[in-house]
Parts: C-alpha cells; sequence; structure tokens
C-alpha cells in the first residue's frame, strides 16, 4: 500500500504545478475521478470538486491545494531509502501533495464511505489570499463547500491540529514637524513618538488561551519599522508595523479592538486581517475524527485555509502527512510511512 | 556704495559655480586681486588666497565659499526693489556670494589695513566634507591659514555667531533571531530591543550650555530607524541613527562618551563625527571685532568651516549678509542693506 501511494505521490509531483500552473494536474484528478460511478465531479476554473450524493445526512469535506511555490531545483521527484524511513523527496512532496495523493488514492476507493464526502482540489493557495481558489469556489458555489466537518491535508506529520489562530496587521503611524536637526526644537520627532509603543512591545507576554481543551499561544511582534528622511533632519513621520496573532476564542473585530487598547492614541490602519478558526472539537463528528486518527490533537499556530470553512460555520482540522517545518524548503520531502497513516486513518473514519 | 556692492554681487552670482564648476570665477577673483601692489596671490585647485604681508603681528583671515548648491531656475540673478528694502535675489544671493562680494570689494579697497589680513575664496563647500576647498588648502599650505582670528562670511543677517555647534552621528544596532511571526517564541525581537533607546531619547530634555558668554542648546535625536524583513517574520536586526549636536564646551571624543553613557549596552557605530568650535570671544582681537560691528554675539547652532579654524587653534566667528534660514532654497536673496552693513563693520574693523 504505502508504495502504491509513493508512487501516485511522485506521479503528481512530477506534473509541475507552481501557482498559476496547475492545469494539467487538475485535468489528471479530474479525469481520474469523473469515470467513477459513485462520484459527482464539478470544476471551477482549476479547482476540481469531487462529491457522493448518497443522501447520509452528515457531510465531510477533505481539501487540499494542486499547487506548489517554486521550483528550488528540486523536480522531478525522488524515492529515498533512509535510516530513519523511505521517504518521497522534491517539490510538493511535504506542502502537500502528499496530502492529494491520500485524497486522490482515497477519492477512487471509498466508493461506499459512512457520511457523504466532499473532495476538493484547489488552485492558488500559495499566493495572495484575493487569488485563493478555495475562496473563489466559496464565492462561486458556495453549495459546494457546506458540510458538517473539514479536513485540511495541510501537512502536519500526520497529528491533528485542530483550527488555527487568527492573524492581523496594522501600521502604528506617528507625524512630527520636520526641522534641521541642529534645530531641534523648531521640530517635533516621529521616531521618538514610538517610544511608548515598542514599551508596549517590548513588555508584551505571550498569554496562553485554551479553546475546546487546545492551547493557543499568542503573539504581538514588530515586524516593521521605517522612518527618517535625512541624516540632519527631524523625521516629521514614521511607521510601525505590528503583528498580532491571536487564539480562536475572538473575532478580527475583538483583535483590532485589543490592538487598539494596546496602542492608545496612536493611528492605526489595518493592512492585513485572516480570521481565526475554533477548533471544533467540540462537536461530534470532529470527536470521531479524533478517535478514529487515534492521536491526540494539538493547536495550530500558524494561520490556514481552515479558517475559510469556519467562516462558513464548519468545523476544521489540519491533518496531513509530512513535516510542516520542511515545507517551502528546497529540500523538502514526505515520509512513505506518514501517507500509509494519514490513508489508513482517513479509512477508519470515512468508510 | 550699496548699488555698487549688489552690482558685484549680481556679477558674481551671473558666474553660475555649482560646486566642481568654480574656476571661472576663482578666475575672475584671481584676476581682479593679482594686480594689485598690497596683495600677494595663491592659487590651489580653485582656492584662491590674498595675504598683505606688511609685518603687523596680528593676523585675520577672512574666508568664504565659491561654490553654491544647485540651481532651480534662480539664475541669472535679479534686482527688486521690496518693501522691506531691495534685494538682490537667486542662486548664492544668501549662500554665500553676498560674502564673496563684500570680500572682494574690500579685499582691493583696504590697501593699508590696521592687521594683516588673508582672503581665502575657496571651492567645495557645499558637498562632502572630503573634497572641501578650504580642508585642502589647510592640508596643502597650512602655512596661509595661520592667523589669530577668523571670520568666515557665512550668512548670519549680519549677526556676529560665535564658533559653532559639533554633529555626530552614531548607528544603534541591535539583534534578534528571526522565526515565523506565527511561532514569536522561536525567535528574538530586534526592533523591541529598540525601546529602551527609544525610552532615553524620547525622554532627552535639551540641555543650555554657556561658552565664553553664549548660550548654546545641545539636541538628541533618532534621524532614522529601520528594521523588518517580511511582514511574517520576527526581526533579526534593526538600526537607529542617532544625531548629537553638542555645544563647544566638548570634544568629539567626549561626545561620544557622552553617547556611550545614554545608551549603555548597545552596539554603537560612530557614521558621522565634526568637532564643535569654541566662539573664541575671550580673544582680544574677538572682542575688538564685536565692537567695530556694534552687534551681540549670538551662539551658531549648526556646523560650519569655522570649525575648521578651531582645529588650527585658530578663534572663528560666522559673519555675513543674508538670512541663513534662505540657504539653499529657489526664492534665497540678500538684502542690499546687509552687503552695506557687513562691509562698513569689516571696514571699521580692519583699517
Amino acid at each position: 500500500m504505502a508504495s502504491e501511494l509513493a508512487a501516485l505521490l511522485q506521479e503528481i509531483m512530477d506534473i509541475e504545478s507552481v501557482s498559476g500552473n496547475e492545469r494539467e494536474l487538475a485535468d489528471l484528478v479530474e479525469a481520474r475521478l469523473s469515470g467513477l460511478d459513485h462520484l459527482e465531479v464539478f470544476r471551477d476554473g482549476d479547482c476540481v470538486v469531487a462529491r457522493t450524493g448518497l443522501g447520509l445526512g452528515e457531510r465531510v469535506v477533505i481539501a487540499g491545494h494542486l499547487d506548489t511555490v517554486a521550483l528550488l531545483d528540486n523536480l522531478p521527484s525522488r524515492y529515498e531509502e533512509r535510516p530513519e524511513g523511505d521517504v518521497v523527496w522534491g517539490r510538493g512532496a511535504c506542502d502537500m501533495k502528499g496530502g492529494v495523493a491520500v485524497m486522490l488514492r482515497l477519492a477512487e476507493e471509498i466508493t461506499e464511505p459512512s457520511r457523504d464526502l466532499t473532495w476538493i482540489f484547489y488552485d492558488h493557495e500559495e499566493v495572495d489570499a484575493a487569488r485563493n481558489g478555495l475562496g473563489r469556489l466559496s464565492r462561486n458555489r458556495p453549495d459546494l463547500i457546506e458540510a458538517d466537518f473539514a479536513i485540511l491535508m495541510e501537512p502536519t506529520s500526520a497529528q491533528i491540529e485542530g483550527g488555527c489562530q487568527g492573524t492581523i496587521r496594522v501600521e502604528l503611524v506617528t507625524t512630527g514637524t520636520a526641522a534641521h536637526s541642529a534645530r531641534a526644537w523648531m521640530g517635533v520627532n516621529a521616531i521618538h513618538a514610538l517610544a511608548p509603543a515598542l514599551d508596549t512591545l517590548a513588555a508584551y507576554v505571550s498569554e496562553e488561551i485554551e479553546v475546546e481543551g487546545l492551547v493557543y499561544r499568542e503573539g504581538l511582534n514588530a515586524v516593521g519599522v521605517s522612518g527618517g528622511v535625512a541624516t540632519n533632519m527631524i523625521p516629521p513621520s514614521a511607521v510601525l508595523s505590528i503583528n498580532y496573532r491571536y487564539a480562536p476564542d475572538k473575532s478580527a473585530d475583538e483583535a483590532l479592538a485589543r490592538i487598539e487598547a494596546w496602542f492608545p492614541g496612536y493611528e492605526l490602519h489595518v493592512t492585513d486581517s485572516s480570521p481565526a478558526a475554533r477548533p471544533g472539537l467540540d462537536r461530534q463528528l470532529a470527536r470521531e475524527f479524533v478517535t478514529a486518527v487515534g492521536a491526540e490533537a494539538h493547536p495550530k499556530y500558524g494561520w490556514t485555509d481552515v479558517a475559510r470553512f469556519s467562516e462558513l460555520g464548519v468545523p476544521a482540522v489540519n491533518y496531513g502527512p509530512g513535516d510542516p517545518s520542511y515545507a517551502h524548503r528546497a529540500d523538502e520531502f514526505c515520509p512513505v510511512a506518514d501517507l500509509d497513516t494519514c490513508a489508513a486513518a482517513l479509512r477508519r473514519f470515512l468508510s
């Protein structure tokens, strides 16, 4: 079984699909699933959706993206025997064609599922959010995304990672008055005006927040600062870019309210905001999934597309083969054992 | 008299001499002064030095630069009658061909001075210090700069401005550890490490320091800040550029020591350092100059070439026609009355 999944993973990887170039791989997925009696297949751009329609009362979405980040001389794929276990090496092995291989195999194999299934293979995940294929599908065909539970097969080393933290970025802008630095008292120094904000950031202690049994860890950080016009001029403006990563007990609005409370009196501009996703582990289907996988659930600190399901009221978890810390690296790989583990767990849950 | 000086100023202005293009104007100065019995003329590049050699025991330098900053559609010059008094308008009127006109006229006129005179017309003042013509002359012919007192005819609105403040700039560098901002605790934020330094800057109160009867006003300011690599990354480094303007009671080393005391534990790199100049108003010649001018002496906050004389042990003051706040502006001008005032005062002092 493992070798069959590894071979499928290599076949998928060797169809290069850097974001924007997903067509050939989407065609392959569509072709393989279109001929099957138990699935109805839809296409939206280079997003392929395959659904069972057995009227089982409950529906589970399993989703994964077809695209990868740019190549770093890491295709074609290689099968490698390593002391710690065999791996498939190359672009996409980890993020996330291992998950796509498991999805494609199980979509074909599970003809009589225990709940109705929606398999979503989508495009443009590794680029700016506006082009995200799952986002586009939710606008074009929201009915195709409806479900009671969603599994996003991003790499988690075959562990369950529940929900995801939200992220919001603001630019804190200070305004002063330019003057020659030999006569500083004629001006107002906008960089000096950042001092209270930096004090708040330096004094911040990361909060740990439990949501549905998972402990999230928040973060409040400056990610950029700039100011100054000339070396002999009192700077008339400065900008501090602040990123707040917050637990899924808060909405995006609540996160912004906390930022406003931390930095009173400052001019703030939101430049980026992606809501958190609750893990949804209080739902019956999620509990059954955890039992079927037989693994402990962990919190997801980073932001992923599970938040899109959460926004639609669908509880979602991250679960897939591959160590996420290797994502986007030139030497990314997927342990063959992870493919097997994930396929077996999903087979238990879905059959 | 006023109209004669204004005409000379316009003649000098209409010979464009943006830094690097001083030759034609230097040639004019050299030609006018070379034929005179009472002066010995020297040339060093586009610097012209004219000296009396009467063995009078005391020597006064009067210096001014021939170059201007770039044109802003402000040549040829114009003579304008304004309600507040006639002016000459155009590039160099203020900074500092008004002073050069007075110098040239008096160098020709004062054939029997009360102390020996050295007139220095120099190049490349408006560019980086390494190319400064007065600096070059002090290296090539230090004997030509020796004097008991120096008058730099930079614009001061015909007021005496004594000495000049020193300026030192340092880059304060912080180092952290990069990490994904979703896992901030894996990294160390270099921007946050700027907080104590900004607190010191924000709390700084300008010190007023009396030197030889003049009250200088110091300044400590951030003039630039930068940091941050990507909006989802904990910044591994940040740089704060700090400018300290200090009174002439301190050497450059003492100024640096104060900066080191203000910012303990930080990595500091000196990027620029120009020493202060004492006003020298405790000297007999300087007191006589103040009496001859009949004006109160003020401190000079900015840095000027008087510091070069001060380094050679020659007390120096700034004194010249034109409002310094118009220097480098497109609409710079010189009041004709200032030309008259300065010429009359120098005639009293030098004759």
